[in-house]
């Protein structure tokens, strides 16, 4: 997608061939910010301080910082304190696993003076992949969104989503952004509720902000405020991302998704969950056994933006001493969303319904 | 309840005895800073910008708005005048139209000389009266939380709560909030979730404050994750405030109470609304006749705060021309409230549930 006018990628070599450049979210949309990757530690920092986020671009940088790791230390050992060490930074994103094995499977029968330069190729592969993935996710979608706009006679579709599942949160595309923006190409007319996403308002900030540099029309909202438009009949889809899906189509996704999905329930508002095949835990059948990550109390008790003057500060909402939590994520259940749009096509939320899309699964299972 | 450890009410009589005084409750947790009203604009801005905020409070700045009105203009013209003028600054709050209506009542066939002094004394006695429709309240709840309690074996009951509706959205005591006070003044062991409650963090700034004044234990959650603690069994009751109940018994609240509504309702956690009996809107037979107030874009688009510095300041949390849509209230349907608590005692949320408790307007309906 567009970033000031140009093509970008999330992530991307720099022009040296081994450190990886980034753009900093965490600044964003005040500064456009690009940070370049030196070392695993550099990497894990960029995953656990948020400088990265979403499920995808979480694995391909993951993935990068393996490589990284590699560079200084190939050893069997150092392989998998890296692998270790970068998989602990995100406890609830599954494709941070999902990509360091993948890593690790490239790299583990190397000699050990190729194993960092096969690493990279593996990552390369993978942000390729992850492109072509959430194209294929976009195109998908694009006809639900189709489909809602031919039920209003043209009228525009109203897409609420909550957090950013958008390119930003992977190399190009995104995975829920994607529909939005292969229907806003192709001259549907739409518009989208944008939830602000407390505590780190990826919404207000992310979402906001990648679809303005995109044109597409949007609309900031708190998060409390989907249910009153769902309620109003001003929202006629829902389309967010996920974190973590079980075999059993419950859905891990950021903090407040689940009160959307109830609200979306409660007033017959279709709720879908678009996800790259990474996403799926297989090795789960229920989402109570996702384990929840707990951050730092202080992104409740602060938060950051623009003064007046233009610099970018942070202030605290609360009085000194006030206790919060901060549970990062929340389990949908399968039986709230109608269906999962993934890159091989549309499918209900279901055991059944991910196994048709992926038979080589049920043949695993078998 | 106390403030800075003395017994204190949200509003009262300035030592002069006709000026009013307020905290001003923009300025909280950050400062305390009272403020004395001397005329009728001045009563309206503290409305309108939120000086005073909560129905029954919002009432009885109201009530003193129009004694100060009179004060100056005691004509048929000028109260009428006066009237119309408070009533348009908040239009979803039915108290303020009642506490308006109240105060004509009692002036309206009086000399124009003593009309002012009239309006003091309802003024007054409407304060006073609300102390003690909130202390009964807050009697009648005490049963709900000791019952919780009875049913833990005595461990903490967890009680969540949207937005403020407590002392400082009263006069003393709060609606929500005045179970709470009692429980805890009673030794029960409780804690209560305090939701931030975008877009103006009255959760955070108000309900969070006044309860660390008065020592009960509670946790501040973003709006978002109020669900996910339901899920987890982690939230024994919900107990909310309202400002406007129907007929019918549809609720409506600060933005978001719907959403808790339907989360406690999928997890069979009861949810409780408090309200005082001024709080009824007996003309209004379905929520969707409510009317929904859509306030500034700024107030999400901006957040207040503490700056590390100690100055308070807000920041912007998104790019600058971002749009963003704000709608104070939304209404949670009669289906999804366990009961109401009400001065007279516990119903549950529908016209027969209403009227058992205030047989005196099935007379009038009748």
């Amino acid at each position: 997608m567009k970033l000031e006018g140009s093509p970008a990628r999330t992530i991307e070599r720099a022009a040296d061939g081994w450190r990886v450049t980034i753009i900093d979210q965490t600044r964003l949309p005040h500064e456009i910010e690009r940070v370049t990757l030196a070392s695993v530690d550099q990497a894990a920092h960029a995953i656990r301080a948020m400088q990265v986020r979403g499920a995808p671009l979480i694995g391909v940088t993951a993935a990068y910082g393996l490589a990284l790791a590699l560079r200084s230390d190939p050893s069997d050992a150092g392989l998998a304190q890296a692998h270790i060490f970068l998989a602990e930074q995100r406890p609830t994103a599954v494709n941070l696993r999902w990509a360091l094995d993948e890593v690790r499977t490239a790299v583990a029968r190397l000699p050990e003076r190729e194993r960092a330069e096969a690493a990279y190729m593996r990552a390369d592969r993978m942000a390729d992949d992850d492109v072509e993935t959430c194209r294929r996710i976009g195109a998908h979608g694009l006809e639900i969104i189709k489909a809602a706009s031919a039920a209003k006679g043209g009228r525009p579709v109203n897409v609420l989503t909550h957090c950013n599942a958008g390119w930003l949160a992977c190399v190009d595309w995104g995975t829920a952004t994607s529909p939005i923006y292969q229907a806003y190409d192709a001259g549907i007319a739409l518009h989208v509720w944008v939830d602000e996403t407390r505590p780190r308002n990826q919404g207000a900030s992310l979402t906001a902000f990648e679809l303005s540099q995109h044109g597409v029309p949007y609309t900031l909202i708190v998060d409390n405020a989907g249910g009153h438009y769902m309620q109003q009949g001003e929202v006629d889809l829902c389309i967010v991302g996920t974190d973590r899906v079980t075999a059993s189509g419950d859905v891990a996704n950021k903090i407040g998704t689940y009160l959307k999905a109830l609200a979306a329930h409660d007033n017959g508002v279709p709720f879908y969950v678009a996800l790259p095949y990474t996403t799926i835990d297989w090795s789960l059948t229920s989402g109570a056994d996702i384990p929840i990550e707990e951050r730092s109390a202080d992104e409740v008790l602060k938060v950051a933006g623009r003064l007046a003057d233009g610099s970018v500060d942070s202030v605290a909402i609360a009085a000194e001493g006030t206790p919060a939590r901060n549970p990062g994520f929340d389990v949908t259940p399968a039986r709230l969303v109608t269906g999962f749009i993934t890159e091989r096509g549309v499918t209900p939320a279901t055991r059944e319904g991910l196994l048709s899309l992926y038979p080589e699964r049920k043949e695993r299972a078998a």
